[in-house]
């Protein structure tokens, strides 16, 4: 029987359907549980331009701090894009990121066995599943650091971004995908460019170090060029990759995609102590805004994270990954993920459906 | 009927075999089209520190300096893994490109019809074939900005690398990609972070300003998190892929790898005017070495764009792809891309192979 305070964003395209699924879900597992949701609506990305000339309104990061967790659909979209890197809707999210102190991001790439079909990899490869978990830092790096210009006398303008690592940014994050490793397959592999970048060395020294802490936890090392290989050739090695924000940004996103159902994938997004940001992998898909075509079940998922990872509940964030799978076992799908002999359902009967089956 | 001459880097592990097989099979165009080639033996990489102390001599680069063009076959091991960074062999690579100034790296992927069993991505992504290019810069970015390491008073040790860019170096890998374009599908992609890296709102706009010469020639931008999806999801979609050294590195080796026959395929790095150095995209496979085990096919093609690229011979460059297309049409297979039904054959065999069907 639990009290939390939810700051729910909402945002911009398939971002508003696909929270308000998620929030049915949350209350269907409030009522079965007994506790309570208070839900603060809060604005961010292109639909908070629009309204206040900011895509990352002060008030939005107040309220944030005043909540245990906060639930994000997705921001962005063309109508934004013309608008200067500043000022752009997906600013919020690094604005988020950087204000919150969410520099550990977790990126599960799993492939549900009903949905194998969708997999652009053979079978051979895949074999029963893919399962792996990207723990990509997220307040640090180039990202981050400093950029500017300069005119140069011969060049023409020049243009620069600084990747950044210190020793206690590189511990905190290699700590958080050890203690997850050990709930998982206990094997980590680090990725970085240590054959050429000073700060993939540093990062890599104290990867290791780490490491003698978690004597259980097997970690391995690999360049990125390599590990964007291995990915395609062989995922089910992996068990939880850890890397830098850059490495992350490519490596999530192609491990993402190599289960074919982007559609399905949640992230969160962790600081200090059990606050962080939960939020679908894919993106605002505004050609789908607003028709009941949207798949909800990543935002779904990712409240299910938010469960476990911030409010300890892992009994009802289990109550909602097994109604997930079940109503794919039953055959029900969103059209992203439509199979022939599936039955097709829009979004807001596939929210019915999870809390039918909770 | 032209005299060259030529730079010949071995190297490590399969490196000497590979590059043995090349040059009988450039001594067998020479026999055919009346050229002379003159080789000149040279050492970089591991067998460089072993011999020298250094990965990459002074003599090395002045030779090559000397030569109308350079074939490598490859460098590394983890014999010299323990070596700290700047002694390693693969920064023979990186103080070759710098030193010759070869910028421009083409990195073609291509997915051969007869050997589409080994191709990881299911038959209806690849349909006919794969054929896309990665124009990746070479000699500027992360890997050759400014780097290093300070104290700081709270976050331990701190280490940083810069990505810097210039216009004058945008211009002239955009270049390299427009005109490379216009022999191909005449489309071109450009991928960056330019929604959050300043040195790729400088990159983008450049670019987009050379299209401007380029009327004939398609131009669209992704950011590399995309790319990295795209090459997964649908790779046919791309023709020629321009992009940073970093970018480059990881897209490039994951476009490779999603043709299934990285054995295969050859890759050139190009400076001002014609000259340029060649070597197979695949690394010095220690494990395989001095066994007669490995495929010395994407060398041999690199020497075929050798001759396209810096001898301007087109016909017998193609005389060379054409007689590796029939010896894969008539079965013959290195370990690496064997499969049933196939006949199996070694490294000197395929070397052998080659030349009688030129
Ligand atoms: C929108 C962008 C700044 C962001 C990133 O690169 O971090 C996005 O790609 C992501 O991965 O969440
Ligand atoms: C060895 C290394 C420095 C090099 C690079 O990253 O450039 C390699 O990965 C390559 O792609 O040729």
């Amino acid at each position: 029987m639990g009290n939390y305070r939810i700051a729910v964003i909402p945002g911009d395209g398939i971002g508003p359907e696909i929270v308000g699924q998620t929030l049915r879900v949350l209350d269907q597992i409030a009522d079965t549980y007994g506790h309570h949701f208070e839900y603060k609506e809060l604005l961010a990305g292109g639909c908070a331009i629009d309204a206040t000339g900011e895509p990352l309104p002060e008030e939005t990061v107040a309220e944030c701090r005043k909540s245990d967790a906060v639930l994000l659909g997705a921001v962005g979209g063309a109508k934004w894009d013309h608008l200067p890197g500043e000022k752009r809707p997906e600013m919020a999210l690094l604005g988020l990121r950087g204000q919150l102190g969410l520099y550990a991001n977790l990126r599960p790439a799993y492939l549900y066995k009903q949905l194998q079909a969708a997999c652009p990899l053979k079978p051979e490869i895949i074999g029963e599943s893919i399962d792996l978990l990207v723990v990509r830092e997220l307040t640090g790096g180039i990202y981050f650091g400093p950029r500017g210009r300069r005119a140069t006398a011969e060049r023409g303008e020049e243009a620069f971004d600084t990747e950044v690592y210190s020793e206690a940014e590189v511990e905190r994050i290699a700590r958080v995908a050890f203690e997850i490793a050990r709930g998982r397959q206990r094997r980590v592999t680090n990725v970085d460019k240590a054959n050429v970048l000073e700060s993939s060395r540093l990062w890599r020294a104290v990867v290791t170090r780490v490491a003698a802490d978690y004597p259980d936890v097997e970690l391995n090392h690999m360049y990125v060029d390599n590990a964007a290989m291995q990915l395609v050739r062989n995922p089910k090695q992996f068990d939880v990759i850890v890397t830098t924000n850059m490495f992350g940004d490519i490596l999530s996103d192609e491990a993402s995609m190599i289960t074919g159902s982007i559609g399905m994938l949640p992230s969160a997004s962790l600081g200090q102590g059990n606050f962080g940001l939960y939020e679908p992998v894919h993106g605002s898909a505004p050609d789908l805004a607003g028709q009941d075509r949207a798949n909800p079940l990543a935002t779904i998922l990712s409240a299910a994270m938010m469960l476990r990872y911030s409010f300890g509940l892992a009994q009802e964030a289990e109550a909602i990954t097994s109604a997930v799978e079940q109503v794919l076992a039953a055959g029900y799908r969103t059209g992203d993920i439509m199979s022939p002999g599936q039955t097709l359902v829009g979004t807001a009967q596939m929210g019915q459906l999870v809390c039918d089956y909770i």
